[in-house]
């Protein structure tokens, strides 16, 4: 598998973390953003929003992260994405917070501080907290997010969790996002990007 | 079914127009986002985002409006969230659409102007103009956003773009998209809201 990759994107990340979990083996293809490679002709034909990640899986050309974890799961994985519907609706839950408080909050604030993106810092770290307060009620009674037990949710919300620092979002004062966040560094073949707080940092 | 909605929102509007389309009946409890109805303890324990809508379907209590969408097709109409892979990632994709481009670009737009909230009307013009260029992109070779049939992804794109002159962003330019408004706006039980741009409006 191929994947369009840029290592500082925490969306290109989710689909790095959920390979290296299910032992995938990825051939990575970096796409220069600063250089606008995303926005060439190549590119747009591949993936028409022009952005990054996109997958290439034999005949499949998948781009964003949250359909090729969803790809991954029913392909390579389906413990990860549940049938059931009571489940799987628990899973559609926390995309839409991967979706929203996480990369409208959490992502935005660490683009405008880390990457000079022309974001409102303000607003979108009050989206963050919003985010990471919901995330913290919702760990403080459950090890995963949805299904009780690891799904793609858990790694479409993770990484920028992780990264929140980055745009000035502590993380200390959310105790079950920080043991939610050391379960997922526990499993068998976790890796990191740069960048990320881990748990053991907030200790 | 009861929902917990206010008629100005459109993701609210995406499930009275996907209940309205399977015929099923919904009793509707308004909430008073301008006395923050939606910020006092009893919403929140129903809904701990804060946000609307929220379904509240025999036992089951499930916000956000694409969780939402997927409990209805799950429970009353599986032909709306295809099984089969393929189709099921091509849903996922144009559902973050509708997360994206339609709901932080279209929407925040319309916010902006029409509500007085305090988001950056230019940055959501332009990301609200490259959801209509993918979706226009889209619809020129497809009926529909995804599996060849109308899908859940459509109910979710659908309010948020036929909002869009309202914050200022003219659907005259995108012909596929006025197309597939109409194939929409001809779905059985159809209903709309108030201030939709209709196909007709745009012929």
């Amino acid at each position: 598998m191929k994947l369009y990759d840029a290592e500082i994107s925490g969306n290109c990340y989710k689909v790095r973390l959920m390979c290296a979990l299910l032992g995938l083996e990825l051939e990575l293809t970096p796409i220069n953003l600063g250089a606008g490679e995303n926005r060439g002709d190549d590119y747009l034909a591949v993936n028409p929003r022009g952005q990054i990640p996109t997958l290439v899986d034999g005949d499949a050309v998948i781009w964003e992260s949250q359909a090729i974890l969803t790809h991954l799961a029913r392909t390579r994985a389906p413990e990860w994405l549940p049938e059931e519907t009571g489940a799987l609706v628990e899973v559609m839950q926390w995309l839409a917070v991967a979706e929203n408080e996480c990369l409208y909050g959490m992502a935005r604030a660490r683009a405008a501080l880390k990457l000079g993106r022309p974001w409102d810092v303000e607003q979108s770290q009050a989206l963050g907290r919003a985010g990471l307060e919901v995330l913290d009620g919702r760990l403080a009674a459950n090890d995963w997010l949805a299904a009780g037990r690891p799904t793609i949710a858990d790694i479409a919300c993770y990484p920028y969790v992780a990264l929140a620092p980055e745009g000035d979002l502590p993380l200390a004062p959310y105790r079950a996002v920080a043991a939610w966040m050391g379960r997922i560094e526990a499993l068998p073949g976790y890796v990191a990007m740069s960048g990320l707080t881990r748990a053991a940092d907030l200790a």
